[in-house]
């Protein structure tokens, strides 16, 4: 299926997540703040490019872009809106909440490198187990910009201990799409108490051998917005990723 | 050499381009502009990496940051200042021209990537010869962001013709100082006339069996402030740039 295609589905209505949609074609976080606090967060994702690697900002106001010619208002499957920091609705379109003033952030995804890491060996548990991915705050803090500050969000996949370099290497090369993990092993290194208890997506079953490998991950500006508190914010719901016309090879150093 | 020293001697007032300075740190572009267009620039920046990589942006009116203890105003060798986009001063130092609103962004530089060069048996003719890269304004234009726009600027270096491949496998590891080349042959094709007579920097020497290779340069943001004319613009004089205290292997893909 092509994105185009995937995202008139998503407008008419289908709710899904998208891991394993569109193979070979990029996916994206969202989040879309208004203007007067989009500086900061533009500031908040040039600080830190592990976390909140930015693949495009829309103009203000715009509702597409060079990497989707839909509506970036109803072509996800499932949005997050948050008013001064507290989630207040799950909504399948966000055209109620629609302001000229807005700026829409498109961030890397990790599913970008899965195909690669599969490619190479490397077997992908939470698509294997079909689930999501399971994603994590951690104590780790981003540097802040300006107004905007928040932890670092992380997500995991089992890797067999045996392929943990290749993996690494894997991923090094996908910088635009979070690239190498920031962490390898013990999660109490990262302040996560339990992997079992993911704070978003599914826990995974690990197999005899595997070792947890955390890569930063895209929901970090959401958690940026809930201890920032900016008035409005516009973003995708965990797994529910933009799917753009960019091809995940064009993210390959 | 260590970073620190070099830019004190700046401070001191020694005016000299840095090719060579301090080997293994990494060399930045800068450009500073008033908080009312740093908007548009960072995401003029944002929209163009290759030939404006961001390694940081300052907050408004600070002159030091992660990358550099010192002072940006002082700690650069030479500095050209632009009002309403024209050039109106080249100077060692711009405390006279500060603001508190100015924003000063760190822009990757392919000094970073010339020792990898070398070490991969690539001669750098420029260095070779002790003169400062040629660089040439381009026909291609970049994408624009608001009221910013211009042409891609290119720095070139002549590269024996068996080499081309690994010049563009060792800068593709780059991606944050530029990365791979843009072009490789036919100045013509990037509306160059004469490679003879570079916009800024020295004309270089070929040796026989070279081909020009053109990468982005960090002197495109320059060309973007006299086709935008913001009201001040504060930048590096092309080639004398600010030394970090970033490594060039912490760069590396």
């Amino acid at each position: 299926m092509i994105p185009a295609e995937a995202r008139r589905r998503f407008r008419d209505g289908v709710v899904t997540p998208t891991a394993g949609w569109c193979p070979g074609f990029t996916q994206a976080n969202l989040i879309t703040v208004p203007r007067a606090q989009a500086w900061d967060f533009l500031l908040f994702a040039q600080r830190d490019p592990k976390p909140c690697p930015v693949l495009d900002v829309l103009d203000a106001g715009a509702v597409a872009g060079p990497l989707l010619d839909g509506d970036v208002r109803t072509d996800l499957p499932l949005y997050r809106v948050y008013v001064d920091g507290e989630l207040v609705e799950e909504v399948a379109d966000v055209r109620g909440w629609w302001r000229e003033d807005l700026v829409s952030f498109l961030i890397g995804c990790s599913f970008t490198f899965e195909r690669a890491l599969g490619a190479a060996g490397v077997p992908v548990r939470h698509v294997e187990q079909d689930v999501n991915v399971p994603m994590y705050r951690t104590s780790w803090r981003c540097r802040e910009a300006g107004a905007v500050s928040g932890p670092l969000v992380v997500s995991m996949r089992y890797v067999p201990g045996s392929l943990v370099e290749t993996a690494v290497a894997v991923t090094a090369r996908y910088p635009a799409v979070h690239g190498a993990p920031v962490h390898v092993g013990d999660p109490r290194e990262l302040g996560i108490a339990d992997l079992d208890a993911p704070d978003h997506g599914d826990a995974v079953r690990p197999e005899p051998g595997d070792v947890p490998v955390f890569w930063a991950c895209g929901v970090t500006p959401q958690a940026a917005v809930v201890e920032s508190r900016p008035p409005l914010a516009v973003a995708h719901a965990p797994g529910h990723m933009l799917i753009t016309d960019a091809r995940d090879d064009d993210y390959r150093v």
